[in-house]
């Protein structure tokens, strides 16, 4: 047994130590000899372990390990290692060691899940028929005209500073560059990192953080987008209830106890489609709410995590889709309903417990004329020339959507803050490693 | 029948066209009467065909369909479209249609084979039980002390440029996030963008492409790292020559009909083991060929590309790994072999007909004493504090290494130049889209 020392408890004429080596929660119980030179074995270090594997007489474990040599492979010093044998250390704390937190039962548990999550993701795309496409991280065009760019400069030392000549961004979406693919592929998705230059501290938003998101062709309606997302929702989440039952427990327990997440789950497993509210609605039941808003709720204005979060309470405390928006509130790529007088395009958001929004996709407008205004309307015709002449050459309906992996984890986690759900966190004033 | 028509022959009575909708490179053949209208189908028009599946009289399709009922979807004008019916353009000229050239059976064949390779490298590293890690594409330290680095600011007419408080780059190598992984889960990987603001516009060069990277603890000999190179190699090869032949000969066919890529990767599967030579053996061979270089071969120096193919060459044309390089020519990070008087690290690159270098790995100086030094000698001790402090508690051997995935696909596929096997590639002075 190769692996790091999880607990030590040392008792006269024998020593008991627990080893694991990350590929699960469960440690390996070691049964040794004080003389076999156990004493040096602290909480933290690395140890080589030979013995014999022998049924245990504790509950807890099947096996157990009565060694007959044990090799120091890697000391630790227990004063200077800053997470202690017998504190259950808060994530917060953890935080400030972003290179060593991995060794914590809590953590290890978190990548571990994440790990699984990412696989489950792939494999319902794969075996959904989506092809995987690496949409670019640098990109020269900014998707959805917001400010909160991330800027790509070459090193201030170097002559150049526009290594592309024109300026370039880390990107805040992939969906202009899916859409390039469904036109050839029909069912494309893409996972991988996106940025957000928001200067916010807040428990929901990291500057870097993963996207899923999916694009479909050949698609006139929003029920086809639901579909995929609730369909990758209950597949991805039911992949990891399955496969990492333990891990899952130690969120659930130890962090989570009142968010029951598994019971929503469980109710969501057995209703046949994920609850629908249009936009109107939704306004309507917040208008109806006795409930007092710091954003007052108004047909026409954006819902606030607040109002999400008491559609979602008012639903049941489970997912609910709320569709049709306002013209004035989305993009230029949501498609128009040409309705009115209240006039709405065919976007949609997965609203979930505990986390308000965890998915947002729309119909994509794909009839030239009516982009082309669109475009001209908000001042960058030019720049989009090459997603005009989608619209020329073959353009079809078609939609699709993105989620937030971060949010995602935490929604089936209950994990409170966003930082404790990716490695490496990085945001405002943080860029640690 | 949905997607987009590949081909359009039009005789009196009757008019056969091709429709593809990207699943595969097999398009399906409708045979219509002109009179449904099918003399508005032109090449890349989409339309949607009702009709009946019939046994085709045809040697090259099982099936085709007879249309009773054709709807155009949209359009696509054949004097505006980039593309023409019956020419095969050349990748390059594609290359100016980043938008549009994955409409082409070579750029739709190459990007199924993308997702087919990135699925079976995730598959491969999980059926080995490694764990998925996203290493950070934001970092505050630039690894292997290059200068070839895209700084991350935020928008100019933000207040504060300096986001994250300390100068911030785009990620080299997830390497030493792995790292401290590997110190917590035994066996890691990651797989994503990675950049170099190189200034340079060969065919083996991009500034964003994809690198697989996996770390290994409890390693102590290059061997262990080696095995994992290949199997993934074979691994990951075997599946897309399995899963996708049809496009796979469509490469080895139209493009690269002298690689024979299928041919040594063959002998590649019958032999046991991949060639190994020490740098200092292949150092020995390069001074005693007859072939002139550019670059003298001396021992110290690192490999050029021209040493790199002429190795692979030399070894029969088949794959080849060079062990033990130059201390001095190598990483802080590398391992010590503390010989003489040549100085050597355990490093290893695997190099590949066609290519040269296409994976890079290393036991890493595990060992404070010898890594303190090391980071003392190239002047960036403070920086790597972090670093240090994962030998300080419960360090163990390891080693990892890197692949990068164009050059991968490059090698399979033989295609001459890394910009036609990404969707959307970004180099000096190029960033469409």
């Amino acid at each position: 047994m190769l692996g790091w020392v999880r607990s030590v408890r040392t008792q006269k004429e024998i020593t008991f130590f627990h080893v694991n080596d990350g590929s699960s929660l469960q440690s390996l119980q070691i049964v040794a000899d004080p003389h076999l030179g156990s004493r040096d074995i602290t909480f933290g270090s690395a140890v080589e372990v030979w013995g014999k594997l022998v049924p245990s007489p504790h509950q807890k474990q099947n096996v157990e390990l009565q060694a007959n040599k044990i090799t120091l492979v890697g000391s630790c010093n227990p004063v200077s290692f800053p997470f202690k044998i017998k504190d259950r250390h808060s994530l917060e704390y953890l935080r400030q060691f972003p290179h060593l937190r991995c060794k914590t039962n809590v953590f290890s548990s978190l990548l571990r899940l994440r790990s699984e999550a990412t696989a489950a993701i792939n494999s319902f795309f794969k075996n959904n028929g989506f092809i995987h496409i690496h949409t670019p991280i640098i990109t020269s065009n900014d998707c959805e005209g917001g400010g909160e760019l991330f800027q790509v400069e070459v090193n201030k030392n170097q002559d150049n500073p526009h290594f592309f000549n024109v300026p370039s961004f880390l990107t805040v979406s992939g969906q202009l560059h899916l859409e390039v693919m469904a036109g050839a592929f029909t069912q494309v998705y893409t996972f991988g990192p996106t940025f957000r230059a928001e200067n916010s501290q807040t428990r929901r938003h990291l500057a870097e953080f993963y996207m899923v998101e999916a694009e479909l062709a050949f698609t006139e309606s929003l029920e086809d987008i639901m579909k995929v997302m609730e369909n990758l929702f209950k597949s991805a989440t039911s992949h990891i209830l399955s496969e990492c039952p333990e891990d899952v427990e130690l969120f659930h327990k130890y962090l989570a106890p009142e968010q029951k997440v598994c019971s929503w789950f469980n109710i969501l497993n057995h209703v046949n489609l994920i609850f629908r509210l249009s936009y109107t609605e939704a306004i309507d039941i917040l208008q109806d709410s006795t409930k007092t808003f710091t954003f007052k709720p108004q047909w026409g204005c954006d819902l606030q995590t607040e109002h999400e979060k008491y559609l979602v309470q008012h639903c049941g405390n489970i997912p609910v889709f709320v569709i049709n928006y306002p013209y004035d509130i989305k993009p230029f790529y949501a498609r128009d309903n040409q309705d009115g007088p209240q006039h709405t395009v065919s976007a949609v958001d997965l609203l979930v417990p505990g986390i308000g929004e965890l998915c947002g996709g729309s119909l994509r407008e794909e009839r030239l004329d009516l982009l082309q205004s669109r475009l001209k309307q908000h001042g960058f015709k030019d720049s989009y020339q090459w997603y005009e002449e989608l619209r020329q050459f073959g353009s079809v309906p078609h939609g699709g959507f993105g989620m937030g992996f971060e949010r995602y984890l935490q929604c089936v986690l209950g994990v409170e803050n966003i930082k404790d759900v990716i490695p490496f966190p990085r945001f405002s004033h943080s860029c640690l490693l």
